[in-house]
């Protein structure tokens, strides 16, 4: 069974979380502090309750396969199929109003990121990909996705939720790119890798980032063209320092600038 | 004629600037560079095209009005009614393909601002107001629009689309006030005013804003129970530098902090 046999399954699950998530936008409802003394860390009720409908249904169709998510125990983690989910992926944007957040639904096979949707079910939106195509669905129609070409650092836009999320040595690295780049650009979450994918932008640095912030992400950035690595520049995204890029020689400029500081 | 009869023409004027745009959001045409060799300041053709819409509309329907406008020479300042039109207001948001920006509809009577609106089209959502009375329509409903309590800037949530628009001096008084709030969050362009006129944040400063980008927000800010003013805590909001608050307790804390630096 190719992971693309998911497809259906996953506009399910992106259907079920969105109808979990909305009585919860943009109203006073449940937000709590994650973290108490320390950093503001908001997660909604709608986060667990889009999780929790997300693990009823894989457990009701899928129950040989693990489950690894935000808000709930890792499940299963050593099966061959194991979901990845973050229902609300970019909370502030969310307690904000902003409609700059999504969710994030992933499936890895062998531990390798196999198929990845993002949903925003205010807009109605969504994007997914199989690491081979990826695809759009939304107010603006449905089509191919595809990253733009882009030559060098002078010629890219480049997003990042915000440096304020970096360390400073990461900040500084990450600074000496956004210098050299033709637009830097804040905010996103994972609006971010989905407008890379669809060619609206070049470059996207991160760092912090959980397995589930960006491990639904990879298929829709590969099936779209685009590479997305660590800042080490290896496949390997598990120390949270992210770059994804939509050509290859953006990419290697700006991993170049990002590794020498 | 009171300002609240224009509300049906504001729609009007709405709905065929959003008609103008949307062709033109996340497709590959028409950027160019206004400022050549100057900060990049991207403006696309859905601009010109929206706002010779709105011009349009306005002249056969109140030719004795006046027009400011982004994209062409104003017309008719010293009319008793001046509309004020910003066909995009976050233009790197619309080139990046995120959907934080808006089309803003200001009216002004006696140089007043007496009726506003913010409309997205491609989510299709709508914040206006009069002054007195702000309201919102979109994919969440209909209702009424009100600005939340906020006791101190420790409460505060801050909204900026950037401190990189800021000028050196400017940004470190904003960074004075960024200390001290509970949660800083940067994108937003006109969102972030309505979503201090919704009551999800506290807060929005900001530099550098032209007539358009603002003049139109402050009926909607106003008439949800929010306080707009300059740095300085005037009314005359020409200097650019904008302090939005959605309690006057808060826009007194941080008015303080930026005057101090």
């Amino acid at each position: 069974m190719s992971a693309v046999d998911f497809e259906g399954f996953v506009h399910e699950l992106a259907t079920v979380s969105g109808q979990a998530i909305l009585p919860f936008f943009r109203t006073a409802l449940g937000v709590e502090d994650k973290n108490s003394g320390g950093a503001f860390d908001p997660v909604t009720a709608a986060d667990r309750a889009a999780e929790q409908a997300m693990r009823t249904l894989i457990r009701r169709h899928f129950p040989s396969h693990g489950v690894r998510g935000e808000e709930f125990a890792d499940e299963g983690l050593d099966a061959e199929y194991v979901w990845v989910l973050d229902p609300i992926d970019g909370t502030k944007s969310f307690i904000t109003g902003l409609p700059a957040w999504g969710t994030l639904i992933g499936l890895c096979r062998e531990d390798q990121p196999a198929y990845g949707m993002m949903h925003q079910p205010f807009i109605g939106e969504r994007f997914y990909g199989d690491g081979a195509v990826s695809r759009y669905r939304g107010p603006a129609g449905e089509r191919r996705l595809h990253a733009r070409p882009c030559g060098g650092l002078d010629e890219a836009i480049l997003l990042t939720t915000s440096p304020l999320l970096m360390d400073e040595p990461d900040r500084a690295r990450y600074r000496a790119v956004e210098e050299r780049v033709r637009l830097p650009r804040y905010g996103g979450d994972c609006y971010a890798y989905c407008m890379l994918a669809a060619g609206h932008v070049d470059l996207v640095i991160e760092t912090n980032l959980k397995a589930f912030d960006i491990l639904p992400l990879v298929p829709v950035i590969e099936g779209a063209g685009g590479i997305v690595t660590s800042w080490e520049g290896t496949s390997d995204l598990s120390s949270g320092r992210v770059i994804a890029a939509g050509d290859p020689r953006a990419h290697e400029a700006a991993l170049k600038v990002l590794q020498q500081g």
